[in-house]
């Protein structure tokens, strides 16, 4: 058969970018393999593995032969239990029945699109932000807006920007609170503005939880507090650290649980069983006890660097106070994507540049993961001093 | 907040079907629940668990502490693996770097469609067949063209028909051997001929192999031996029982890798970890054993149900050599719904209606699966006996 046979691909395909970082780990990876030490800034994702009360959780469910499918909407006990985290964490009362256990927040996000955008429907959503999200719209055939933020609304879609900018094709507005790349949040009468603004304009809000647990000095507000119409997206990657067992929920509006029920049904038929059972001890307090420490450690990270970036040169207007990340102007430095490429090949520290982010200034910042030992973050934190000074002075 | 607020749904959502065996696995389980017996004959999954060399494997990596995410395209191992397979089982050689891991034959799917459909290009494929595939072509807003299907072709898309059904707006066709709910199989000649009728028309092949392993005195050709240029969708679900896992696989052309690399990025990050850890025991020969003796198990379940369902007045014309259904006519006892649901509250038997797989003939057909132990078969074909004998005479 002739190879060159006409390739037709989708249009979706040509907006849909790759995660770019991952150029950068590749090289990351030669480095290494040529015998050259990496500081790793850029992963998205804790250093911790899973706690053991999760891990053995996990065994008895191997050895009680739990490997085929579940109900698609998920195993009740785990519903049951998420609903139950709602209660003890933030006093809300929630019907189990609303919750939808999907392949991680990245299921819930495509569930809750899927459902909600139309063709040519527009989803305003915060730039700088995850990436993967504008993506999810197109793949539907809708649209991301990106609303420019910055410091001056600790880099998050607020009720002001949202009216500016929401037009008839709007359906949907989607937040991340604590944000990816910023770490910033939204406080409460922030939420119910957001709400309140997209509800009188017929619209969706849905709120990206999925760092919640990791704040430092605060607690994360749940939208479910002032809006019972909203869409929650939570997993348990990043918190409970179980990235790799692609595990996350939905909460979707009592009104749209069929539609919801049904795509879930077709598009993935249950989330992983194993990892359901496992999940099951991750609302244990001997597990929580486990995870308390780790936040701590990530409070001590994060104490640590932002104020040596800061003394660096580093510009962090807003205190990250959730997640792993901090966003960085880097602007003084030069190029963020040069700066990242020149760190890595020259000091041996990997970041991520704000290219992956979204379109706004992202040639101005960089995001810093923290998460890597201290040991580790302060050695970063040396090379990268050392390749300033040198290359600056 | 007032409980009327106008709700808006994707219109796509109303051409997505629930699975409707769902509502009578419900009153199923009511029936069990009040005390009644019911032979299930519905399930989709074999019954048998997970092999142990997979489970081990999998204690094995927890033990390890596999609980990140893997690369996008999954773990190298298990892609030189299945790589491996192709040349082991089919003599065929492919570059591991075309085989993608994917959350299930689902995810594989749902990549191959998000890279070829745009929004109203048409997927050709059989009437009836695997009722999601019309789904994911919907979700990204293509159209699936159900070509129907009879025993003439044993329930097969074949070439005369995708050239009569083929237009100008159809990219692709999708063909499914062994076929759910039928059980049929393509042949090499038959495979070739329509990857030959695709490509002169510059579309693409789809082929979901997923029950591939589970033959009965045959054995399934891949597409790959005949066409380099298709699409194979395949799954450790069925023939490996590791359904709950979620881990499927895509073999994709050589130039459509990079786009699916960003969609598998993109939709899913990854596939589980523990999953693609443990399937590495899956090609090992000890696993193979346990499954050559579940697969002879399931040959003589269904040499044991074909007869006993034609003796008892069901048309099955054409001989089903693979997977684990059967798709029976059964027009001279009436309505395929109204018969499922009576075989169901009458004589404890649950069976999926036609309705489930399509829209050409959905009335008259019934799919009964042999995922059950032989004594259950013989009662459920006794119980079945003994309803028609009193309905009928
Ligand atoms: C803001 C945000 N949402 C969603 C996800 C998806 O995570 P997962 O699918 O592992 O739950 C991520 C992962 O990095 C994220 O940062
Ligand atoms: C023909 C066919 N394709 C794909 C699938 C999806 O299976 P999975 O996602 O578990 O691999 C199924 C499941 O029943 C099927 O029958």
């Amino acid at each position: 058969m002739s190879p060159e046979r006409p390739t037709h691909t989708a249009r979706r395909m040509a907006d849909i970018e790759p995660f770019h970082v991952m150029e950068l780990l590749g090289r990351a990876r030669e480095l290494e393999a040529a015998g050259h030490d990496i500081v790793h800034m850029e992963i998205g994702e804790p250093d911790f593995g899973t706690p053991e009360p999760i891990i053995e959780r996990a065994r008895q469910a191997l050895t009680d032969g739990h490997t085929h499918y579940t109900p698609a909407l998920g195993l009740p006990a785990l519903r049951e239990a998420i609903a139950g985290h709602y209660r003890d964490r933030y006093g809300v009362e929630i019907d189990p029945g609303r919750v939808v256990i999907t392949p991680g927040a990245s299921g819930a996000l495509l569930l809750a699109l899927g459902v909600l955008l139309d063709r040519d429907d527009e989803l305003l959503l915060a730039d700088p932000g995850y990436p993967c999200n504008r993506h999810f719209a197109r793949f539907v055939e809708g649209q991301a807006r990106g609303v420019p933020v910055d410091a001056t609304t600790r880099y998050q879609l607020d009720a002001e920007r949202l009216s500016a900018h929401w037009n008839e094709r709007c359906v949907a507005a989607l937040v991340a609170s604590p944000s990816n790349p910023t770490g910033t949040l939204l406080e409460r009468s922030e939420l119910a503005a957001l709400a309140e603004s997209v509800r009188v304009r017929s619209g969706r809000l849905i709120v990206d939880e999925i760092y919640h647990g990791l704040t430092y000095g605060i607690e994360a507000e749940t939208v479910l507090a002032v809006d019972h119409g909203a869409f929650v997206v939570n997993s348990f990657s990043k918190y409970f650290c179980m990235t790799g067992w692609r595990l996350g929920w939905l909460v979707a509006p009592e009104e749209y649980q069929r539609e919801v029920e049904k795509l879930m049904q077709n598009l993935f038929i249950a989330a992983p069983t194993l990892a359901q059972h496992a999940a099951l001890a991750a609302f244990e307090p001997e597990t929580r006890k486990i995870l308390e420490s780790r936040r701590a450690e990530f409070e001590r990270r994060r104490d640590f660097l932002l104020p040596a970036l800061r003394e660096l040169g580093f510009e962090i207007p807003v205190e990250p106070r959730g997640a792993f990340y901090l966003y960085a102007d880097c602007s003084r430095f030069g190029d963020s994507k040069q700066l990242a490429s020149d760190l890595l090949e020259k000091a041996g520290v990997a970041v991520t540049p704000g290219l992956d982010f979204g379109n706004y200034r992202p040639e101005q910042h960089l995001r810093f993961a923290y998460t890597t030992s201290m040991e580790r973050l302060e050695e970063g934190v040396r090379r990268i001093a050392g390749f300033l000074r040198v290359d600056n002075h």
